[in-house]
């Protein structure tokens, strides 16, 4: 066969699944897909070798950089880094949110995880720091870190969500900013700690307890009441993340993990937990994460991050190529097990296809799931509708909005306000193949 | 029950699968286990709460440090970083060995990924970076890092290990140093990328090719051939490692990936890739990577990182602080597949407990496995052996040293010498609780 027939062969291989250029997930994996067929029209392959020898760089030339003992990024990827939402430190939160849509795959490196501290990042002697539990148990016991990391160990990938993840969403007019402004507040890691449960062994357990209350060592103080059957359900204090201690602003050393509870219920620099028969009613359970509803009533507890997905490409700030075929890829978790399947339509919802999620799909981790798509060049939206092995769907923003409410200003994240915003995302693609942030 | 009523039931439970002490890998999932039953009398459990308060530390007084936006380790975890074989980078390869012993879990952050450059770290600029795949295709082509980022991705968890880890322990004697200075040049990150598959059907093959040759744009100029069979296997073009762009020194921006093959053929910094007939016989394959055999004869080529182990903790330099419950925590992984156990023994080989696997255990990846111990404080041989899924045994020493031989002296890494140890590795255990690098 000619290269042209080749490729007329490959193309006619691609099963369509949806509108708008939706491809069968398998798509990828069929072999004799041949990429060229949309990509010589439209500036893939720039040039072949004749054309174009490779040269000899300055850096294939000279002796390169010294071996660092720990690595940090390339200077080329010096836009790869988290934003800090208050840059001078004044005394107010602090939210580090990580970039999405610079990213690939499902684990969120150290450096790169989002973190919010509320009284800057403290600097924890782990000599000096110690863990009480106490209250309703049989036995009140203090560990310091030596204790504790005698103790038998698991490990669990998950991701942890602020409960004000995407609430720009909740505005009534799309935001335009990218996915890291809009989705920043999530990221996955492996963690490794000690069980709660095995803690609670030590201590033994009063039966009038009901709740505890996890405290943290920093200057906030901050604590939350987490219902009892979580710490015997998957609760870890956790020591380690993706094998190293804990990061500074994700709760060196330890932190509480509370796998799928809203982010700041992972209490970091946890120094107490305290058995009790009701909750604390602290500020962040009497205050700050009660979510109102447009009834005037509100959740006084609302723990999980629900099924959720987005896009992270393409997303806003985008511009795609031109037409052709591209991999659509995102991000999907929920926050009461594992991702079932991910449906991803390029008509603004009127029809959809299934993306192919990446192995392993574990249990209130991030699923990284992608589709092929050919963009023939006319406005698209593309979204992702993830659904959990409860059978949990992510709303449509309809649906979202009409259960939930919306703002006419853009509430900022420590407002007494709405959360855990999981509804459906969109981004709509022009005919330049710019990306804006829509609502459909 | 009064409490020592408790601990006595509940170390009853606790059921011996192997000699001095070693206990069925459930022990720890036994609901009222009670750690307190040896650790009351070792220091585990230092006070009450009555005894000794919290107090309010200085980091619970005030306000902590601004958030980067790239974060990096607490000082006080200044010593889990790499160790760096070449400090004042003269001209010699750098080896930067990760520090197992002072981590946990399976994943090895990207600070941490060991690394072996052999001309410095080079700094490239991924928007000049091309990659070259030429020779016996129909196509020949040069992509672009924008061009490469268009094509359909996967993510896969695999380790990457030096052909030269462990090599210390060719030496007759052992070795005395720690699981960083031995068994260092292994790590294991989540890799996404491009299937190298995927590029070779936009260039085709020429059925003549039965090889391709990788190299790498730095200064080194490092080459190897590998099996074209590997290509439509699980080859990539790797971009990002834990999510984030790869770390110089593992690649940036693009490296070839191949998972279970010895660490250089994973070539970094990729510009070409050249599809030959026979294999280039290059310096780290016709000198460096030939492993003689006592016969006098030689592997030509040994790709694969065989099915191999080794305990983190306890290990060389640690002090165990007593007799007492302990967990021993370790890595497994096979170049072949997935681990399908760890047995582990106490008594320096004579009798095995199998030690429970950390899910999700993926093939090619590290699998964290922990066993329970109850040491009686008398002197002890820790081992572990692992075994992949197509029933390779990771070989005791004996058996290792018969097939493969050892040295008189300490080899380096770069001489002409034997790789891929994969023997059992033993630590021993002393009666005040020191940990040495024993042979058994």
């Amino acid at each position: 066969m000619s290269n042209t027939e080749e490729i007329k062969t490959a193309n006619q291989r691609l099963e369509v699944v949806a509108e708008n250029g939706l491809l069968h997930r398998r798509s990828f994996l069929t072999k004799g897909l041949i990429f060229a067929g949309s990509a010589v029209g439209t500036g893939v392959i720039q040039s072949n070798v004749a054309a174009a020898p490779l040269g000899n760089p300055e850096w294939s030339l000279q002796t390169g950089n010294p071996t660092p003992l720990y690595q940090t990024p390339s200077k080329f990827a010096a836009n790869v880094v988290r934003t800090n939402a208050n840059p001078d430190s004044i005394p107010k939160p602090t939210q580090a949110r990580t970039p999405h849509q610079l990213m690939e795959g499902a684990i969120t490196p150290n450096g790169l995880h989002f973190s919010i501290v509320h009284a800057g990042i403290p600097e924890i002697d782990p000599a000096q720091h110690k863990l009480m539990i106490h209250g309703l148990v049989k036995r009140p016991l203090i560990f310091t870190l030596d204790d504790l990391m005698r103790y038998p160990m698991v490990s669990r990938v998950t991701f942890i969500e602020c409960g004000g993840n995407s609430v720009s969403l909740f505005s009534p007019e799309p935001i335009q900013a990218d996915a890291q402004a809009l989705h920043g507040l999530v990221s996955c890691a492996e963690w490794t700690g000690v069980k709660l449960s095995t803690l609670l062994e030590e201590t033994g357990v009063d039966p009038k307890a009901k709740w505890f209350v996890a405290e943290g060592a920093d200057a906030s103080g901050l604590d939350r009441s987490v219902p009892l059957a979580k710490a015997f359900d998957d609760a870890l204090i956790a020591f380690y993340q993706n094998g190293e201690p804990l990061m500074p602003g994700n709760g060196y050393p330890m932190r509480l993990l509370v796998p799928g509870y809203e982010g700041n219920m992972n209490v970091k620099y946890l120094r107490r937990i305290e058995l009790v028969a009701e909750p604390a009613m602290s500020y962040y359970e009497a205050k700050v994460y009660t979510a109102p509803l447009p009834n005037g009533k509100a959740y006084q507890f609302f723990f999980v991050s629900e099924v959720k997905s987005f896009i992270t490409w393409p997303s806003y700030g985008f511009k795609v190529r031109g037409p052709g075929l591209y991999q659509i890829s995102g991000l999907a978790y929920s926050g009461v097990g594992r991702i079932k399947k991910v449906m991803v339509s390029a008509d603004g919802g009127k029809s959809w296809g299934q993306a192919a999620l990446q192995d392993p799909v574990l249990s209130k981790a991030f699923t990284r799931f992608r589709m092929p798509w050919r963009w023939d060049g006319s406005p698209a939206i593309i979204q992702s509708r993830a659904y959990d092995e409860f059978g949990n769907a992510q709303p449509t923003r309809a649906q979202f909005v009409a259960a939930r409410g919306q703002y006419d200003t853009v509430p900022s994240v420590t407002a007494f306000q709405n959360h855990h915003f999981n509804a459906v995302v969109s981004w709509g693609i022009d005919s330049n193949g710019e990306v804006k942030h829509v609502y459909v």
